[in-house]
């Protein structure tokens, strides 16, 4: 027997356990029913809340999508020279992830069957394009190194940053803290994690 | 109706089909029956060639170990410096994800619910713990850089190399090939994406 408890749930906490069971199960994977057992709410009380379960993965995956563009908009990602702009964004994209981890790994992890979905993957693209025009300026301003190709060099970029969703825990005792994570990501993509011999 | 075919299937050519289908609908998520259809022969067919799908799953994961361990066995990766090896090992690991593409896709993404799976698992580890030794030999003899973690370090080089599956596809018009994807990585990972500024 399912225990069904009272429905305190706000949108924010129910779209969190919505967040965990898309993120573990899959999104196409995950019905209604997942949802209710995992909430310990009924199915109407769900409904009471949100017109179905798609309508759960966009305000997901728009949190994720407010936080990435959001730093698009930051003074570091729009003043001084490009080079420092795409570190900046570097800095925060890392920083994003990690305070948004469900959320962004939902947006990483979505592959387009509905509308919601292909959306999610567009905006996604959407914003790899900017950063990947950044990394175009800063290229043209003869900051970055010539003999890696830019269109390479922001998927390597992304490579590393996204791949903090596979290990990454908030709070685990010992592990390395988001400043430190994102501090590690700047460096070693842009300067490198060997000593320069000169 | 389903086409059946003429069983003219070797072991390599029926496991190729087989890993295509695994890392389309995920391992768990593929029955004999989908290896079936995926290859036009009959159930009994494909059990004439193997015991079932979790020995296909052992035989394309041993080709992606065997693999990457061959290259810790290369004289680039037991001769000179650390640094060297280390470089060695990183750019080697691309080339064969690049070239065992959907083999050492399967791997990285199994979840360990049956013993093949947890072995995979435990070995790719194995795989990583090596690496992330070197990466403190060369840490050790003043080669690489004191102010990211080596154990951060081997995540970040990893989710580099790693993240290659996601968009490397062999023979694309007008991409990358294997080659300047490696030589990417290695300069990106080492050196850096910007230009020295002394």
């Amino acid at each position: 027997m399912t225990m069904v408890k009272r429905d305190t749930y706000t949108p924010e906490s129910l779209l969190a356990v919505a967040v965990e069971v898309f993120n573990e199960r899959g999104y196409d994977g995950t019905s209604m029913e997942h949802l209710s057992r995992a909430a310990g709410i009924s199915k109407s009380s769900i409904y009471h809340h949100v017109k179905g379960k798609e309508e759960l993965l966009r305000r997901a995956i728009s949190r994720a999508l407010d936080g990435l563009f959001g730093i698009l908009q930051e003074p570091g990602a729009r003043d001084g020279r490009a080079i420092e702009r795409l570190e900046h964004v570097t800095r925060r994209t890392a920083e994003v992830l990690m305070a948004e981890l469900p959320y962004v790994t939902l947006l990483l992890r979505v592959r387009g069957n509905t509308d919601t979905e292909r959306w999610a993957m567009e905006r996604r693209r959407e914003f790899d394009h900017q950063v990947a025009d950044l990394l175009k300026r800063a290229a043209a301003d003869g900051d970055l190194r010539t003999d890696v190709d830019a269109r390479l060099a922001t998927r390597l970029l992304f490579g590393m940053i996204n791949s903090i969703v596979e290990w990454y825990r908030p709070g685990r005792g010992g592990a390395a803290g988001a400043d430190e994570v994102a501090e590690a990501v700047v460096r070693t993509a842009f300067a490198g994690l060997r000593v320069p011999t000169n």
